[in-house]
């Protein structure tokens, strides 16, 4: 339990050359949450940080929005992996008194739904209106980060990532503050999973909503990241990689700043520019 | 409906120059596989190929493996998105006469559970029963492809990969040949959907189990991604990136071959590696 990395023969074939050695890997396991006894999700994820996983998780599925509403996690006593031993792969939520627990259904398993169908639009309502820490979405929002300071995050993210050095397999995530100083970084398997470990943790801690901090990423920004940073109140996603269209419109309608191909001083910003410092005028061509 | 891209406004900022201009984004909407008319799974996927990826969900899931077993697959009419128009990201999926229909449960939404408990064992054992087209484990498996026809394929996929070009956001997948030869390839914003396209439509066809074909992905080998090649029959299994370690204990537990950081004339084989031409013995070091 808790490995984050596990050792494995390989053969490497190297320009003809072949030979067999221990290789170090990143370690996935199937984690199952529960609430209050009854499974909700499960997950492929990277041990460690179990119990901030499942609160970011809660967090962003809108069960949960600050520490006094849960009262505890614990690893289930009774899942059992291997030879008998607890497996450390299913742990139980349980919300505080008069926490309203979801009606768990396989249609709340998923984020949005809808009687009548299913589309993108349906899906930002869904986030828009489930939201407890709503961003602010005036156009008067201080502006609240350089670009020379994202520029900066690539760099400081990836010489904290200290697992994916050993095994290239790692997605991250980390929260800075708007002046570029790194509060937190997780690394997962799972993209999702890694913000959701930083958003737990920031709810054990009682600091949500994350208002005045920058959430990056280090790949891709997908809808689900998108609504993650929403749903802990982040006010700016910066990602190394492209956004998709769900996630510009989201970040658009919830008013984040989404910045992605965040790449040495290049950038482009998809939504919410009022909060970047942009000292010459944009210009249309 | 179907598009792949979609336009959106973008700030450029390029070493401190500002500029607004269109940018083409990958599309991402959420599908909704139903099956038998009843909801089954939601997936965050880029819209096309929607009836193959909901078929090779399900052969994924281990409900499909042949075409006869698959009645038909429609976009269900009542399904309406803005403005009371079809969404098209509902798609129903009836099987033939005769097929049993699994008991949709949230436990049976997800590949394994077990009553007492969950581990990566668990996980592992689930695949290898369930699967109905099992890999040839025997050790005098012939050769069945050249680490230099291997090495060929990334130029391959790069230069297949019309949308990546355009977004930088999409995942691939890719059918090849055991000579190398590009059978299909699909890109997704997710990369298990961009499998269950490729799979999906070879079920479509009747080609299942796909026994002398090599999966090549653009990204990492989790062990989703193993579960779904050995579901389809697939014997090789090749990945840019790295493998996690279930995704390796996948491999060995069902004998697929599992080719990870597939990079210019180097690779690592983590499993399987009877099917492939070593001329040089494996030195141990």
């Amino acid at each position: 339990m808790g490995r984050v990395t596990e050792r494995r023969r390989v053969i490497r074939i190297r320009d003809g050359a072949v030979s067999t050695r221990p290789d170090t890997l990143v370690a996935e396991e199937p984690m199952e949450i529960r609430l209050g006894g009854k499974p909700l999700a499960i997950t492929m994820r990277t041990p460690g940080d179990d119990f901030a996983l499942a609160a970011g998780f809660l967090v962003s599925e809108g069960v949960l929005a600050s520490a006094a509403e849960l009262a505890n996690i614990v690893y289930c006593a009774g899942a059992t992996g291997e030879g008998g031993s607890n497996s450390y792969n299913v742990v139980d939520v349980r919300l505080a008194d008069g926490v309203p627990v979801p009606d768990i259904t396989l249609e709340r398993n998923v984020y949005t739904t809808s009687s009548c169908g299913l589309c993108g639009k349906a899906s930002l309502d869904a986030v828009r209106t489930t939201t407890r820490w709503p961003l602010d979405t005036s156009p008067d929002t201080p502006v609240l980060i350089e670009p020379a300071t994202l520029s900066a995050l690539p760099d400081r993210l990836r010489a904290a990532q200290r697992v994916f050095e050993r095994t290239g397999g790692l997605h991250a995530a980390a929260l800075f503050t708007t002046d570029g100083e790194l509060l937190d970084i997780r690394e997962d398997v799972g993209r999702h999973n890694a913000v959701d470990k930083i958003v737990g943790r920031a709810l054990q801690q009682g600091q949500l909503p994350l208002s005045s901090c920058v959430l990056m990423v280090s790949g891709r920004a997908s809808f689900e990241l998108v609504q993650k940073a929403v749903m802990a109140g982040i006010p700016v996603l910066a990602a190394v990689s492209a956004p998709s269209s769900l996630a510009v419109d989201l970040a658009v309608e919830t008013g984040l700043t989404l910045v992605g191909f965040l790449r040495g001083t290049s950038m482009n910003v998809y939504a919410g520019e009022h909060r970047l410092a942009l000292s010459a005028a944009a210009s249309t061509d």
